[in-house]
């Protein structure tokens, strides 16, 4: 219903976007709309309460109160005997209805995509009791502010789990919970340059995310070649490096033990600074699991964990145990961001871990997914690169770009190895498959699509 | 039970932490220990599988698997005809197993702290229920990774809420959710900086915190007066202010109209950015709210609401309302920050928003602490400053440190004004007094340990 009037100073017919039942919220968002819309401009003389009251048949009262909240948000003002007028100053906002403009790229109908765990497999109805029993017991540091480095609980939890599962030397004091790996490499960039480093050296290939990070703090990238063996350690002339020693990503080798020492060794003697990036530690296949780097060199090496192989990289659930020299450095860095994962989720995670409901959805993923390891590798014509191990298999293809496309065709979402390589020169085609991701009553849809696609492609 | 031998190399007794009953994993742990320690030195050669096996009365095959694993972690290297050697080149680990040593300030009894919403008020039924609705959807933005900014469906939930509650002009566009005002400030400190801006006001006084973040960005702080009628803008010379326009942190007064008119025309005379920081402006208890001041200029203004104080800090939830140009840069900022907040807790936040629940919380809130606020100055002595308004007042004293001791001796936690000065020489003392941190049933006994501790130290 729209009302229109002649303003007393312009002559202007100004039309209110109003309807009588919204009383005075929707009289005052009309009003408020027609200065915005320049239907009024600033200095005009709007109505006289009484005047407005009338034509909209209101109370006078309603109005009056209105045109005080207007003043009171500087649309309007007033002055002792005069009329009240249009005051506002402001900009005026650029199609600030428009609604729904981002793009938005359809959802491949086949997720294949690497490092995604399982939606159905996440353990809801554990993670909400577990959140249940937290917020029974009002715990403090959900209404309050945090210290950098996370909720006490949490360190304390996660130091006995990662002693126990990854063999890591882990004193809660060291540990620093944050939002994802990706906040884990942005503060140890800053660390970095807060020492006057200003490179880091990343895996050539290595997944791009995390060196786009450390770039954009200000850090210069360098590869290291990973052969066989893991990380060519002789390559390494950095100040630090980020390694995925247990199952090297994407390419799936783990770094080897005469690795393993020389990487050590040569942390020691350079002073260079380890970051163990341990994404999917917790799910290898064939073997009880190779414990961390970090505990042959814990004052050299930077362990990093993450809940988003483990639970869903939505939860943005990361941790690092550091050495000790780098805890006051990262808790400034920690601070400096201003961001922390939320109190009552790190609480959860710790319940999680105590009661053991973590270690029982880990061993189900890890059923679940050596499984569907094997029959994605029953169902290809070719071998797979790297260990029995993690979310996602790379497979050699003679035209990457001929491979995603037959994916793409036929709307399966997985990722091609070009984007991994940092610079090295014998570079060569893959895909990079995650059969983790699909929910299970999907898997054997997916499983099929992509050999249709890949069909043509694979030699 | 401890196990001793003769190491062939150099005739140590090297004694392991084991017992038989702990298997595999408890001898591989007891050598790693051995070696750590340094009982056994890198070159050592450690006793053959059989050797050990007999020593310790278990079977071959599992020395010999220990072995296996302790070599593939690094531990121990092994060559093709010559004995197994210890080969780690590690640091030695510094107390790794030290615990609890972090020093912990004992909670006060009384938690009259500023700026926290009550514990009890928590609607922790609605948020569980949200929680598993959400859950049940299986959302994919749970379980893939977020895009900068955070979830779209929050986007659309805050546009709404924002525009009916708080008159904010709201594209779900220009929306970021953060972690916090306080990951808010590090990011806008950050593209203040891309800028080549180099300065930032604050209100003076106004909340450390947020000044030792943007400081710690690398900005340079100013101090910006606050009188009776708010931020005196005359005195503003800086590329960006923080402004608190609905109550004045921690005086307590509003932005008055002609000085939110004064505001806005200097943001659009000088392109300065204004960040309207509405920490509380759900909680006015005396009218309805007055709108935010963002609506007048959103190409001016950013505006930042959060539910740190709506629904607990330790959520780790804010969100920000960008003017047009600087959502790619705020994006970029987000980016290189790593940091988002959990996807999960995003979608619980807009199912609440779209069910009602949030709005009925806060309505439950704003009757609470309007009548803690009045018992708060029923059974002070004093006239506040400021509005009826917000969850603390401010209660000006002659003599802070004195008043903050007695406090102190009463276990009373709450915030000195002193603290919260930039700059200005003309300071005075005051309590920040938070009356809506208590649990329901500990605001009486809060109240009279209150008053019994500034029975001597006011006027």
């Amino acid at each position: 219903m729209t009302h229109s009037w002649s303003s007393s100073s312009g002559g202007k017919d100004v039309h209110l976007d109003w309807s009588p039942g919204g009383g005075r919220g929707a009289l005052a968002a009309a009003i408020r709309t027609a200065i915005r819309d320049s239907r009024w401009s600033p200095g005009d003389v709007v109505p006289s309460t009484r005047a407005l009251a009338q034509d909209l048949g209101i109370a006078r009262g309603t109005v009056t109160r209105v045109y005080a909240d207007l003043v009171a948000e500087g649309y309007l003002r007033t002055s002792q005997g005069a009329p009240t007028r249009v005051a506002t100053a402001g900009d005026r906002p650029e199609a600030a209805a428009r609604r729904g403009s981002q793009a938005t790229v359809p959802e491949p109908r086949w997720n294949l995509m690497p490092g995604r765990p399982s939606l159905s497999m996440f353990p809801a109805a554990e993670w909400l009791a577990a959140m249940r029993r937290v917020l029974q017991r009002l715990p403090a540091e959900v209404f309050g502010y945090q210290r950098p480095g996370g909720v006490r609980a949490l360190h304390e939890s996660l130091a006995r789990y990662l002693a126990r599962s990854r063999g890591v030397l882990a004193d809660p004091d060291r540990i620093v919970v944050c939002a994802g790996f990706t906040q884990c490499t942005a503060l140890l960039s800053q660390v970095l340059l807060a020492r006057g480093e200003h490179e880091i050296a990343f895996e050539d290939p290595s997944l791009p995310q995390f060196r786009r990070i450390a770039e954009a703090a200000g850090l210069r990238l360098t590869g290291v070649p990973v052969d066989g063996q893991g990380l060519r350690v002789s390559a390494l002339d950095s100040p630090a490096v980020v390694v995925t020693a247990a199952h090297q990503y994407p390419l799936g080798v783990p770094l080897a033990p005469s690795r393993r020492t020389e990487l050590t060794r040569w942390a020691s003697r350079t002073g260079g600074l380890v970051v163990e990036d341990d994404y999917d530690g917790e799910f290898r296949f064939d073997h009880q699991q190779v414990g961390a780097l970090q505990a042959l060199a814990p004052e050299r090496v930077v362990y990093a964990g993450t809940a988003s192989k483990t639970l869903a990289p939505g939860l943005r659930l990361a941790w690092l145990v550091l050495p000790r020299a780098l805890v006051p450095e990262v808790h400034a860095a920690v601070a400096a961001s201003g961001a922390q994962p939320p109190a009552l989720d790190q609480l959860v995670l710790a319940e999680l871990l105590d009661s053991g409901a973590y270690d029982r959805h880990v061993r189900r993923c890890r059923a679940e997914y050596r499984v569907r390891r094997e029959r994605l590798l029953a169902a290809l014509p070719v071998a797979p690169q790297g260990l029995a191990a993690g979310l996602q298999l790379l497979v050699r293809v003679p035209d990457e770009a001929a491979a995603l496309a037959a994916c793409r065709r036929a709307s399966i979402g997985l990722e091609g190895l070009g984007g991994h390589w940092v610079s090295r020169m014998d570079r060569w085609g893959g895909l990079v498959i995650g059969y983790a991701a699909p929910q299970k009553h999907a898997f054997a849809g997916a499983l099929e699509a992509l050999t249709g696609a890949l069909r043509d492609v694979l030699p």
